[in-house]
């Protein structure tokens, strides 16, 4: 008997650590790299928790130098490149999960998004852009990535960058 | 007194499957039909539960047979028009709504709603469109219907669709 | 030891005392005339609460005389104006938070705020615009009013209102 819940006991452990190591592993599987990312400059933060829900400021598609992918799709970004621009977004908002919580493990769910699209006049594929985004969280975290979700066209964003995503994550306690 | 309580026991049983039956008879009297709400196409979810709060993907003003609303309001389709396809979305997101709880009774309240009006330049009476949403929810549920709202004027929407409206809302444990 | 207490006790509720004045002192330091908001003329709240969070419904640049700032920053007002415009809004919404919960002071953290600029065609200031926002809330709640934001432009807001902001509070039990 003492067997078998030691057995069980060390089981029980190697899936823990296992599926510990899962989200490391994914994004080095997907060749993510995440980054240390830079302090607002003005009077906000880039994410704010209540109880177990972290909500993030609006990020965009900004790279570990600090640039970012800037112009509307539909005009200067065709949709594949407007794609890449939101999974781009999702690793920003990624960076800034890790150095909020630390081990991305403790992750229970990304809970809600709303994805902003810099578009151009006529340009109605905001929720194929955003499949850039989703398809990210969803390698990544598998179930616990799937997401309520808004795909929206915006007239203009700050700076130009070509996508604005903001999201709330659960969190365990 | 072994009466009366017996008596208010039966009078309180009465009022709670009165108030159970309300909404249904509710939606039945406006001439409202839910439907089954499709999969979404990509790696996203029409609802998230996190505790007792929903969170609803954007949704557009669909009917039963997938099909939508589409065109901006203030040239494509004038104010009635929009009012009734915010109307239409509610209807939309209450199917998903059904579909996810099962009882609509078990709402506590419709918490927080955005509201994104495909709009036409110079339009700006993106508050009235909305009322199709909100008169739809306080039709329904009473009190428990009135939520905080934002109502805004889009650019460009997914598909072209005439109103995208996300949701919070509150339910029994 | 017995007086060691007390005086613990004493200077504690000074101090609790002390903060309790600060966000109105600050309020008055800052010239800031909070007013008696209307009520909402179609079926929404300006609040609603769910357990101990509040959400805003999207607020105006509005005055205690229920006028507005319209028209589209990047033409019709220029960045200052812009900044002035989100720091009004984010007075409007202190007068409904405050007509809330009476005592601002019950304030735990402002959460989120979703900042949509009236913005004309070129403007990619947004953020910049809601600074005016931004340090107001700070200037009157400290590190308590440092908020998640995304700042976005809009091509058409209700009654052409230069910014309308919605916002999560997160409160005391």
């Amino acid at each position: 008997m003492k067997t078998i819940i030691t057995t069980a006991f060390i089981f029980s452990f190697f899936l823990a650590s296992a599926q510990k190591i899962d989200f490391d592993k994914k994004l080095k599987d997907l060749g993510v790299e995440l980054y240390q990312p830079t302090q607002p400059m003005a009077n906000y933060a880039k994410v704010v928790r209540s109880d177990n829900l972290l909500f993030f400021s609006g990020h965009g598609p900004t790279f570990a130098d600090n640039t970012n992918i800037t112009g509307k799709v539909g005009k200067d970004l065709n949709l594949e490149q407007g794609y890449k621009a939101a999974r781009q977004t999702g690793i920003a908002l990624l960076s800034s999960l890790k150095a909020e919580v630390g081990d991305l493990n403790k992750v229970k769910r990304i809970v809600k998004v709303l994805g902003m699209v810099n578009s151009a006049e006529g340009f109605a594929e905001q929720h194929k852009v955003m499949n850039g985004f989703s398809d990210l969280m969803v390698a990544v975290f598998g179930e616990k990535g799937k997401h309520a979700r808004s795909s929206v066209g915006m007239y203009m964003l700050p700076t130009n960058i070509s996508v604005e995503i903001e999201m709330i994550v659960e969190v365990e306690e």
